[in-house]
């Protein structure tokens, strides 16, 4: 009998770590979920039966958890999971809190799973537009090594949250009834319009989410040389981020090797027949696991140039379906 | 008195060109409005009359035009321009058909009004998305020199045309009203979607919109040896496009200096405070005439690496407004 717990089980990642835990059926575990005390009480269906929301405290981990999966944001996770964790439970955390720290591993298990067993009793999931770009990229960077990346994305609003979702469900709504809408996450509307803005502004004229797609990268690929840069965009898209990347390799490659190699790799499906209008979608990636690939081509401004379109949903592969995959790789073994 | 000819009247473009030429009110001009037969006998309400849509036809010109701007697709441009030109009028063709032809200048005013003199009948307007990354761009490349450019797009419906346009109202009135939207234009929802698919598909993998990008911007920046390269998508905006321009220069610059360069760039508003929410957005540059370039940041991956976000409404500065430049120029001469 596995004991896991889930923090921060009322939120949008919270409530799809349920979907893909029901999905999965795993045999003999038991679950416990939390969240804050506002939404404590509450009750969630999930494996035929309903749970009770339990209040978040620090003795909440006292009752012995293999496996926490958090997501309740940065804060909550830098007070819990030390406690979780000095409690003897592996903790998956969906936030940003502990990713860079070098006594933690970041991990997708397509890419590094083996990074997973050197943990503390702190695992931790990497941003969404970081996770589905590496599950695309490690295979090329194992062949050819990577030289330098260029991102560009197209982030859907369920990234942003329920009000995220929200913003643009209402502004939808405001458009067709030709009445007002107010904002509730975001500074300017979403709906019709796209916003170069995804977290908070640093001082280097960056966003936050620039510099995780920048530094989760190399963490990851287990490659500080690697030279990247990222422009990160929020779009009127309920469900998928997608991502024009540009990548500039160390060594020749072959289109159709690469098409090969991306085709062989756990995770991926290559979506690529645009004579057909075949490519990836937020529209076909949403509600799914895998991470899609398409309009593979050479780019020809630069020495083994390669340009790809990556779509994947951000909540699933981006969050929920790759923190569940962890604790199965933990549960498994090596 | 001068005699000007819209060919293409009801579509968006040429409506965007009755906008546009009823705001600057030019003296002592003459307007003759056509459409195809399908269109002709419509009536066009402009500079406070009435005007009834005449058919195109190869006589058409015979009455004697100084200057006729034409939106109503490639084949028309194609048929109709050398007949035009022949009777002595000077074409402002919208389409792609004649703009990488070396008889005929592409023009963009801000950047290289002179090649509008050079005409032997005909003047190509550049592609949308190509005439608001050049405007950005020129002041950069002269001071600085441009190396290599990566594009990634995010390009609205109204590029499309009306169907475009329709098939993202359509979708967002499904959406709410929980029915179903026919597409007539895109071949994949946009609604809730983004689709990096933007005209035909071509033998090397890339799309003709991305072809554009590469071709004409080195046309009008007169430079063959800029390394480009286009990755061009549709997103769910109506008007105005978003680009994220990565840059390599090829001599080292410093960020303010580039911002200054900009801010005294004709056609460019720089907006630039991130920490105060103000970036380039579709949602204002919709309706105007600039090109509002923003995120200006270094991109440390690359020697004089330089990253930004260019947003100007594709119909106006995109198209009409900028055909209505070349109209101007003309006029005023060297």
């Amino acid at each position: 009998m596995k004991r896991i717990a889930i923090v921060g089980a009322t939120g949008m990642v919270g409530r799809a770590f349920l979907e893909v835990l029901e999905e999965q059926n795993l045999p003999d575990c038991e679950y416990t979920l939390f969240a804050s005390a506002k939404s404590a009480g509450s009750e969630l269906d999930f494996g035929g039966r309903t749970y009770t929301v339990k209040e978040l405290k620090e003795d909440s981990f006292d009752s012995g958890f293999d496996i926490a999966l958090f997501s309740a944001g940065a804060s909550i996770s830098k007070t819990f999971a030390p406690i979780a964790a000095a409690r003897g439970c592996v903790v998956i955390d969906n936030s940003s809190c502990w990713r860079m720290d070098p006594e933690v591993p970041l991990v997708v298990p397509e890419v590094n799973p083996e990074d997973a067993f050197e943990n503390k009793g702190i695992i931790a999931n990497p941003n969404c537009s970081t996770i589905q770009a590496v599950v695309a990229l490690a295979p090329i960077h194992r062949k050819y090594g990577i030289k330098r990346i260029v991102y560009s994305t197209y982030q859907s609003v369920s990234g942003a949250g329920v009000k995220g979702w929200q913003d643009l469900e209402n502004g939808a709504r405001a458009f067709v009834e030709g009445c007002e809408s107010e904002l509730q996450k975001f500074p300017h509307p979403i709906f019709n319009n796209c916003l170069p803005h995804i977290d908070a502004f640093l001082e280097n004229g960056y966003t936050k989410e620039e510099q995780k797609m920048v530094d989760e990268t190399r963490k990851i690929l287990h490659d500080q040389n690697i030279a990247i840069t990222a422009t990160t965009v929020r779009v009127p898209v309920f469900s998928a981020h997608s991502e024009s990347i540009n990548v500039e390799l160390l060594r020749p490659y072959k289109l159709e090797e690469v098409r090969e190699l991306l085709q062989n790799s756990e995770g991926v499906i290559v979506a690529d027949d645009p004579q057909n209008n075949i490519y990836p979608l937020a529209s076909t990636a949403a509600g799914t696991d895998e991470v899609y690939v398409g309009r593979l081509r050479r780019d020809e401004s630069v020495e083994n140039g390669l340009n790809m379109w990556v779509v994947s949903d951000n909540i699933r592969k981006g969050a929920a379906t790759n923190a569940v995959q962890i604790a199965l790789l933990l549960f498994k073994g090596r």
